[in-house]
């Protein structure tokens, strides 16, 4: 039996992705980011001044917060006060270290960007799409703070974006809406810079396990759909010439 | 001195509003609430069941919640975790009692209505837009649940909308914005109904004291600002007259 | 139907008013107010400092607690630990904010005021005797801090106080008592200032709305209940004539 | 060199105690303490049902919860919010564990009674202050309840008191003040019953240690304090005849 | 340049492991794990009842704890208390997540297995050690249940290990210690089931980024040494051939 | 009748005790401690520094903390998260009280010891072996400290012990285990130094009350326990001539 995807898409075949920038004014970088029914809003501030372990290095920092707003489900969901929940937890910290991958820290100096994904509406895929657009939102930031000279030089050295595959009936499917995220024995997420190289990968079998051969053929299919979006998120970024200085192949391990 | 307008508007002139219904697709009501730059998501989910104290009386009951992303400052503000402040818990019970002015909640049964007033950008009067855009998406919601033969009658007896009004320069202004609300040494948000009856008035003195004539003239702007919000409401809810069931004058103080 | 006061109180008078001064010994200022039933500890507390945001201003602040013992009430209550409820953050706002109106923060210089509102016996209007007798309470403070040499000059520069009023079978009421406060529809608490310039006004229709001629009876009852207590004020404050340093007219709207 | 009482006391003479039974209205057993400067405010109020542990049992239960009002000390100190120190539990738990040797809980039936002891005023000896003072509030609220029918029989099988003794100079000092109670090296708590058995006894050397002869003079003042107390506590119990049902030297271990 | 490992192992070497089982007395599994430095004390306890969501499907569950002592490391950390950190958070749901692999639920019955993970001394590994030995105390735990009657069948249906590998000056080593850990710029954690089918695999480029061809070297070492690893759990367990009923091929993804 | 203990001993014999030194590496002290089957991990920690209260004094502390792992108990117990239960409070401030009454916080210097005891496996008496154990693992702690040139004298002072006594059908025994504990009807917790001078003592009649003969009949047996562990220490610490300094009797009250 072969799985049927419900928007009938190809197995190997990416939701309709855009980037809305400006989408809020007051954040420097502020993108809508929507995949197919997924829709976060991915916003990136600054504020002069690291965590203490930085203090005094002249290196820079950046964090993410995730939250989903209530209403962003299907069913209404409670917000999260008094403590966060593991997966939000986990899902905050994959953002920050995945767009960590695309900054030069010591060309932005003391100073800490915050990317913000508040998650409008969930339909699998929240924290790839946060990852995607997050950086798209780190590159107009950073657009702004060169245009207002609080930086001189642009500390964009990677691209990043992330993408969700998985196993339904056997077989690997690229980027899940939520019906098959439910179905799914197997679930990877994967983040990937700009020549494809592997920054981040997660992959849990919900039943079972997997082989190492289903592993290859999950990640082919990973590495399609981020070839997508590098090119999206560019073409999104009308400056990326100006802001993209590159990493000058120093920073692979 | 008179105040200058930094958008030119006249003293008893509202900012644009606009209601964008059906921003998100999972809850039964949502709508993008604009006033001027000021954007509040007003969604309304249904959950059955009420609080311990309506358990078996065979009435509903409507509660509400209110946060700004922490993006929606000109300066980034923290997330309230582990506690909200007073500033928030104040708005939130502010909502819900005005807009359980506007449900029978008999007709509603035993169901519990909660509106999320999400600020997306924030330019003064959130609490207000969140009032007044909220009731729109309390119709949409109704609508719905009587599309989906979840409800069989409409609970939706009265109408209700907020504007604030403040002294700048001793002289009255309505609907302020940012720059605005800072300058003003009186600030009064005023909730009425269909018939501007007052549900809720609440007025402070940032500085000095202000006179009943000021507060008569204050007032005088509000129900104007109403008036017109109250129509802008009726034009967004396209079955206003089906939803309707009006209050019969049996609920008058 | 007209309402019959349990008390049998003309519907403008007040009920019996005390301020028992030096209730305790070790704050500065230390006044058990009794109105009626309802009594509140309100004690000054004086501690050198300000908060961050008034730090090098050389202004001083004041800040309000307010709390209820849990035998305060006919059925005993919890007391909050973890979070306080909005009513409490709401309530301990307001009566930081009425009383600052009372100071000359430039005089007071970088110190801060606290006053701790604590409710022995709740028979409703706790939040507006806190506010009357945190006043009293205020002068004791500010009369010890002069005499102790801590103050040359006194900062006192208005004098405040609060009254509750209500619309029962719809006609106005002063001063409700816990019976009456649960009838009422609507409950309007006013804080006025020595020319009866209004420093906050909060109405809330419980039920129904009211309308701005009923919003003028009412305040009509609370501008003759406030005139009799900044008078009791006065009477109970001995050194009233060296710590009033009046407002030169300077600071109204 | 020998230690001068600052209110020139014998060695083994007590504070001036008394009971203001009747302080407040609305708990059932309400009580102001004051031994010399320290008051505290016994409440005692009755629930309808136990915790789970003796849901089903018949048993009744007696809890308690002490807290001090910030100005209660020379110093303002800060309300305990989100956590309890470890002092003011360990406090309420001696309270509760010492009052509940005067109840027979098969009598008290599935109830709960709650003490709660607020300090107002806290010159030394609180604890100690709350457990004599809340076992006269626990007789007044026995009293109310068997007026009130609610129960048919006393459960009071037993009197508690309490008292503070320590060393100074190495020598024994009955019921400490604030000034004696930070100059003491040795501070010993002792809760005895009406035949002078020890309940709790809980003794600390602040510095270096005490011997088993010095034990023995501490708790000699400790038995002549708390002999007048139990006096105290029998004078100001009207209905002591009534309400007491003795032990008939059943719980003795 | 080639990394030296500080203990001289080969790069494809594990450290000793070893499996100190029945460490403690009271819970039905109870095994101290040593992996070189790391030493994990894994217990599991059962109780009777299921999470909500599972509650009446006649199935069970397995939960776990993690936690450090904050002696563990080198230089103490506080613990955690108010709530837990995301890194806290993440281990003890991926221990859950891979263990949960090794149960037969519906044979299990409506029970709750808790995992607890308490780290003594952190040498790297933590949560792969935790994984590994608590395999070993689950089964533990199964034989107690069985022995006791409490289960009549084995539901131990797989075998669970985990080890982690990274990439030191390009090169892939397998289970870091500490100091390794600290150089490594890839850290990959994988879990096995006992065909060597991917339980969880989770990896990342703490500087630059991996290649697939990298990927597929850690994992060859990976392998190797979860090979080893089930064969010292099933030495451990010496009524391996009872506990474990095989999976019947049936759960493969 | 007489009470028969479970495991044979005398009345006044101690369960047989061990100290195991150095069990895990990184605290400078780390001693797990067995009294029968409680087991109590002991170590002690050195950071720079000391609580506000004491800067600039040139003067040390020492402070403890006690937690249970959920499976050190017959029955399996929550963490506690969020807050600590009053019992594990009053507990760690008995450890840190005792235990500084060991140490010269002159000759310490501004430096911080914290003592962190986590019961592993709890049959009873877990606070006191704390106190016993966790004076070996000081004394381990400054034998390491003034061997890395840390410390250049031993402040420790005086050596501390600790042990439970209890009625039971109105007897004393000696040193109770979990079966004693639950049935004894008064639990009485002796803390004392090398000669015997009491630090600390705690007496709770859980049922009735005990008089001053049957305290001093608790206190003889607590003597002699005493004694005997005071041996088993020194014994322990093979260094005790050079670290223990005495307290050349300047510290007696």
């Amino acid at each position: 039996m072969v799985w049927q995807r419900p928007d009938e898409r190809q197995p190997y075949q990416l939701r309709p992705v855009s980037f809305h920038k400006g989408f809020t004014r007051f954040a420097p970088g502020s993108v809508l980011t929507r995949c197919g029914d997924t829709q976060v809003l991915c916003t990136v501030s600054v504020t002069e001044g690291v965590p203490k372990f930085l203090a005094g290095t002249g290196k820079g920092w950046l964090t993410s917060e995730y939250r989903m707003l209530p209403s962003a489900t299907q069913k209404r969901h409670e917000r999260e006060l008094l403590k966060l929940s593991g997966r939000t937890q986990e899902i905050q910290r994959l953002i920050g270290r995945s767009l960590r991958a695309a900054i030069d820290f010591e060309v932005l100096g003391e100073r800490t960007l915050t990317v913000d994904a508040d998650v409008l509406q969930a339909d699998a895929g929240t924290r790839t799409a946060a990852i995607t657009g997050g950086f798209v939102a780190l590159a107009s930031a950073i657009s702004q703070l060169l245009q207002q000279g609080i930086l001189e030089r642009s500390p964009l050295c990677g691209q990043v974006a992330a993408i969700s595959v998985g196993l339904l009936q056997g077989e690997p499917y690229l980027d899940l809406n939520y019906i098959e995220d439910v179905a799914a024995t197997v679930d990877l997420n994967v983040v990937m810079n700009q020549h494809l190289g592997i920054i981040e990968i997660q992959g849990t079998a919900e039943e079972g396990s997997f082989s190492r051969t289903q592993l290859n053929q999950l990640l082919d299919f990973a590495e399609k759909g981020i070839q997508q979006l590098l090119i999206a998120q560019r073409e999104a970024i009308v400056d990326w010439e100006t802001l993209y200085v590159g990493d000058q192949g120093s920073r692979e391990a």
